[in-house]
């Protein structure tokens, strides 16, 4: 999307607290790739890879490490390349501010309490005694239940599902597809079928969360599912009833949380884990891609694996797995073992 | 979401087939969990380790385990206080009835026929010669495709999309964001392009199924993709095309099951298990999370891992693989291999 | 869905390339399994496995291979059954070809670029400067952002999200749920907070693309994320920012692909595999279900498992560990192994 915000490089090294070398003056509109920046925009050189990039790029101006050698641009040299890149990044592409408006096609249920500025995209429908916050986008063809409660400056992108008495704290960002407070996945066995649990519980999400696209968060039987503040998490996450995270853990893409499981703060599960129900995680522990985790795992530890376990350990097996055929030919040549195949 | 639903101690402990201890008049609105009830609400203690917080609970009554010692309170004591649980939550939260409502802004193609009852919410669209039986509930922003079947008493949550034709039995609940009916994935290789077979089969739902968030059903070929009734599916399931789920089974969020393949009556397959495509698992057999099931299944069996085995045999290989990194370096000390790295 | 398509038995052998057998008189009026086609339809038997189905059959004719023995009906014998049947389903039901319309409740933008027609189902959204090429059908309740971009002979079933500066190529197919151009996951820490890295890049989807129901795509950085043309996506699967999957390569359900990862042409990645973040995975190499990818690949490999390696080598060591507990306990009886439990 196109902004028409202008920087000089001179001001732009001074956004980013530094000086610039070569042309001061020159205009940026934009932060682009090495590959793809034109005059018109600066492009970052993340590391001393990327010098030959640097050189033959068209950018306008270059941030650079210290110890760079390019020549022929304006250049604005930095401590930490990858923040200077987010930090760029962000004076270019501010969060975008919407409108206040709520489109006509947008259907409100009585007693609906709409915060100040709030945007409502079309097709968008808030039921009975949902409350909105303050500067909040509620993007078109979102639907929030009945006595739902959404912070400020929240950003539900077109498509979200909010079931009925789910609660959003503030700055909160909900991709598309997204699905918070549908039913726990429970049932109880009676006379050969399955009877539905009634969950009447909720879904607590604190602020600064991000959810991403097509995740999935039920609510809680009696509690409350929580999400607690900062917590991220990826695309495609399941996480079942009466679940609690804590503040500042990352979830990535496709995991899955099973009921009653309590996650630590600070921790980290890589994608497509799945952790089953009524487990506690340790703060800071860090969960490996497709692991399973299977026990309560303790503070501050590293796993992989299913079962998973200390990722030392999966690591070492798997180097004498690798050896295990040609060891069993050898214990068979040797008369160690004649039983083979048993 | 409340409701005006009050009722007797005694009262409760009648529906619940026992009598109540204590102050038999005192009158409950709801049930919530020990940690959160409050005077007008029921709790239930489910075995002696939460003696503690019943003791210190805000219940004005609890429902107990026979030999529960618990004073000051009304008590409700039973022989299954899951059981209780699940009928005390029942009694407070019976399933929602719907208004009989049609949106205005609901939009109906030619030939559709309601039965009575229907409520149809905000911007559903139900396409040409759809059929939607009595007291069926399609939500705000669902989508049910040309043809598609829908019988008495369901419930479709908001932004469900149904495509052509599909088949839905009656009291079938399906969650947000679940997709019903979409292409069977299936490519023919000409000239060096992938070309598209026509899937114009159909998905055939039965009687008290429950579909989970985001889960994606596909359609047959030329015949029906079959869920069976009283089967049970959570969240960002993948079931394909031609796949057929006997009775009463029980398939986990995040599962995948590839196309052509028929599950058996009563199978569990927890989460993120995948069933490759064409194989048949018999009756009441268990395949654990995160399994790959690569070849048919008998009847009861308990299997897990990838390739999926009879869990037993899994689990004794993995303590095996536990011990295999010091069991190569006692081999290697007593020079029963002397090829250690090949 | 019904079409009023009738062919007679010599005209369909004929679209097929080859004479009739019996009566090439009977009309035909569609395409249906063994089990299920009556007399106005064709079946096709795809191998001797089904001689006795075939001759139960009550369909009006068969497509049958060139050996099959199968009398009182009329016949189709062909080279190829599979292919036959491709044809067959392709001749009695073709893409379907929407109307041209604009549904009085789809909603447009300022500066929206309609091509000739456009179909624009119910409450469909497209947003200020969106194109959208001939004959394009954009299903119900479809969002497209500010500014994207799709092609001609398009179709985005209901319910598809396609976030702004998207880029679609021609005779895209895109199921529901499917959500294009979220924000890419990435934060950086700061301060003890994770602060959200703005992604403004974007997803370019190239010609005859299709991408399955609830599968989502984030968008790059800076640059693109590129699915190139003829990659056939499957349901549920999670393409994260700054990846490029090359021409003709097949995704399969569920599988994830970690940010800044190149994939190459004719690749095959199944059910639930996991490629990390920043990999290259070579031309027509082959990843099995489950997978977890964690190394570049060369070209023209199979590989399974996690950490994924060459399918034979995985294979023998599996069959290993299933001697290994018996070997174990030999080891133990013999001396060999005095340290068991170590």
């Amino acid at each position: 999307m196109l902004n028409n915000f202008h920087i000089t490089v001179r001001d732009l090294a001074a956004r980013l607290d530094v000086a610039a070398e070569g042309d001061g003056s020159r205009v940026l509109a934009g932060i682009a790739s090495l590959a793809r920046a034109r005059a018109s925009e600066v492009a970052v050189v993340r590391s001393t890879k990327d010098a030959a990039a640097a050189q033959a790029s068209g950018a306008g101006a270059l941030i650079v490490p210290q110890d760079a050698a390019i020549s022929g641009k304006p250049l604005i040299r930095v401590e930490d390349p990858k923040s200077a890149l987010f930090r760029t990044l962000t004076i270019f592409h501010p969060p975008r501010r919407y409108p206040s408006d709520i489109h006509p096609t947008a259907q409100l249920g009585p007693g609906v309490m709409l915060g100040k500025e709030v945007f409502l995209g079309e097709h968008a429908v808030v039921r009975a005694g949902a409350v909105i916050g303050n500067r909040t986008a509620i993007e078109a063809g979102c639907f929030v239940g009945e006595g739902a409660v959404i912070g400020d400056d929240c950003r539900l992108h077109p498509g979200v599902t909010v079931y009925h008495a789910v609660k959003i704290g503030h700055r909160v960002v909900v991709h598309s597809g997204a699905v918070l407070g549908g039913d726990g996945f429970g049932y109880l066995q009676q006379n050969g079928q399955h009877c539905k649990i009634p969950h009447v519980g909720d879904v607590v999400i604190g602020d600064d969360v991000e959810i991403g696209a097509n995740t999935t968060i039920d609510r809680a039987m009696l509690d409350s599912t929580i999400i607690e503040r900062d917590v991220k998490i990826g695309n495609i996450v399941q996480i079942s009833h009466d679940v609690m995270i804590g503040e500042h853990s990352i979830i990535v893409a496709q995991v899955g949380i099973a009921g009653g499981t309590t996650i630590g703060k600070h921790v980290v599960i890589a994608a497509q884990a799945v952790i089953i129900d009524h487990r506690t995680i340790g703060d800071h522990t860090k969960i490996g891609a497709q692991s399973g985790v299977t026990d309560n795992l303790p503070a501050n530890t590293f796993v992989w694996g299913t079962p998973a376990q200390p990722t030392l350990h999966l690591k070492r097996q798997l180097v004498a797995l690798r050896r295990l055929p040609s060891v069993l030919r050898t214990l068979a040549r040797r008369g160690v073992l004649d039983d083979i195949g048993k």
